[in-house]
């Protein structure tokens, strides 16, 4: 037991990534019976289809599960009544100020957790009451900080500056890094790219081998004008780095980025002109595994790891 | 005893980073005497000033030492030479192909190390015949690699790619870091930044004092353009990524940078208009210690990680 299982009441400290267009409810059960924490991922949901992926998940699993909530979602209200009227417990918040929302959220019983990737903001968010924080490294998919901190410095630098728990996020797809994440002064795990690439997470079968098939530097962060984004390198994200450099406005390059990429990409596996948005992590994974044995392979990694470190 | 303390017949598998300006023999030397593998950096020393400081290191220490020799040096060959002649038995190769100068330097007797950052590299550098690599990540100060892989991503890959012995550079400053590299598969660490802080490195003392007061998010990966090299910000800094943004072309990115910015910054204290190197860690480094005080709090601090890990 540590502050992570204690605080979610879980066997293991290993979250999985509320990610858009992968994190649905048969991700999320699955992780969450298999002793991890699943996420609902709202960000890539209408409210209807949350709420149905919320109910899904309640008959799928008696475990804790939690909903992953981008804070600057367009219904975010909407989405929170939901939250409070299914009575889920676990909401992880990402992407905005968390001090608007979490006072609502505790004072329904909801254990509340805000990603963070500086620790100007791992502050600001203990401040606002939430009960854990994940920070998150560079090298992570997806959304991602502008200070371009990686995990190997981020955590022990937050967890020098912040009392609550601390779960790490950011280039760990296997037991080694879950150790090094622990060492580096972490409670717990957030795993996403691993997950996105399961049997279970609701992407494109082309986008999980595209994956698979990836190697070193295939990913880059992009869209810095906008928001930074980390992605597979293809020929949409080659087209932006060259508008980049181009010196283009934020206003062309989002009208270019346009609606719905990376439904295209992750959720119908367009590998061209999707935004197919994966971790530094791609290049070490190397199959399509079930959630049991991803979560079987991470933990035995994990022990075997610690076993085999030795003291100077 | 590991891999890489028996390789290079030291107590600690903990390698000082060859940096310019701030590896003179007075670093390496107590480095070495402390346990670990000082390297005097013959990046900014011209050759005659190079044989000197490895006379004088000799004369600090009875400890193995070495040097870090960057491949793209225009005076190379001499550097070679001076190695060859004043019998220095370790030498670390950066920016550059290896394949070129291992054989020679292996023909007489030099245990050779060579820096990548990317799986391609590793493979070539041991195919040079090279005794081990340094894999560095994104995180780490001054040249870089062009994948932007953090040190959390490519040690475990590295790893699975190779079969020498791998030092795990960047993000590396403490002994929490420590232990987290040696979980993710590495069989020693080099560190740079704490080193270039310390009372022995010959960085000036305003640009030591400046790392220790600097915060995350202060540095930057930035003169992409030419050779990626990470940097504090500064207004000289400001002004390169102001010329990307605007898309000046290589050669007057050139121009701009001139000769002689590292020392400027490092040497000098020119906090204005000087190259600062240093890894992102630097928001970590809160003090000016002796490397003895350093080693020390790397040792312990690493084996109270180890202690504190606990299986699942």
């Amino acid at each position: 037991m540590n502050k992570i299982t204690d605080l979610f009441n879980i066997k293991y400290p290993i979250i999985q990534g509320g990610m858009v267009w992968c994190s649905g409810w048969r991700l999320a059960s699955a992780v969450s019976n298999n002793g991890g924490l699943g996420l609902i991922g709202a960000g890539s949901m209408h409210p209807n289809t949350f709420r149905e992926h919320i109910q899904k998940c309640k008959k799928a699993t008696d475990k804790p599960f939690g909903v992953n909530l981008p804070l600057l979602y367009p219904q975010i209200d909407q989405l929170i009544d939901i939250i409070i009227d299914e009575q889920v417990k676990i909401v992880f918040t990402s992407a905005g100020n968390p001090s608007k929302y979490t006072t609502k959220l505790k004072e329904n019983g909801i254990t509340v957790v805000h990603v963070i990737a500086n620790t100007k903001f791992a502050l600001k968010a203990q401040q606002a009451g939430v009960d854990a924080i994940v920070a998150e490294g560079f090298e992570a998919g997806g959304h991602n900080g502008r200070e371009e901190t990686t995990t190997m410095a981020l955590i022990p630098l937050i967890k020098d500056n912040v009392t609550i728990p601390v779960i790490a996020a950011g280039g760990i797809a296997n037991g080694r890094q879950m150790a090094a994440a622990m060492a580096l002064g972490a409670n717990g795990v957030q795993i996403g790219s691993a997950f996105a690439v399961t049997q279970e997470s609701s992407a494109h079968y082309d986008f999980k081998k595209h994956v698979v098939d990836s190697v070193d530097g295939d990913t880059i962060l992009t869209l810095k004008p906008l928001t930074p984004v980390r992605l597979m390198k293809n020929e949409f994200c080659i087209d932006v780095e060259k508008m980049i450099l181009k010196g283009e406005e934020a206003d062309v390059l989002r009208q270019f980025l346009g609606k719905g990429r990376a439904k295209k990409g992750i959720f119908e596996g367009n590998l061209v002109d999707g935004e197919l948005e994966i971790g530094q992590v791609a290049a070490s994974i190397n199959s399509i595994p079930t959630v049991a044995q991803l979560m079987e392979d991470i933990v035995c990694q994990y022990n075997r790891t610690i076993d085999s470190l030795v003291k100077l």
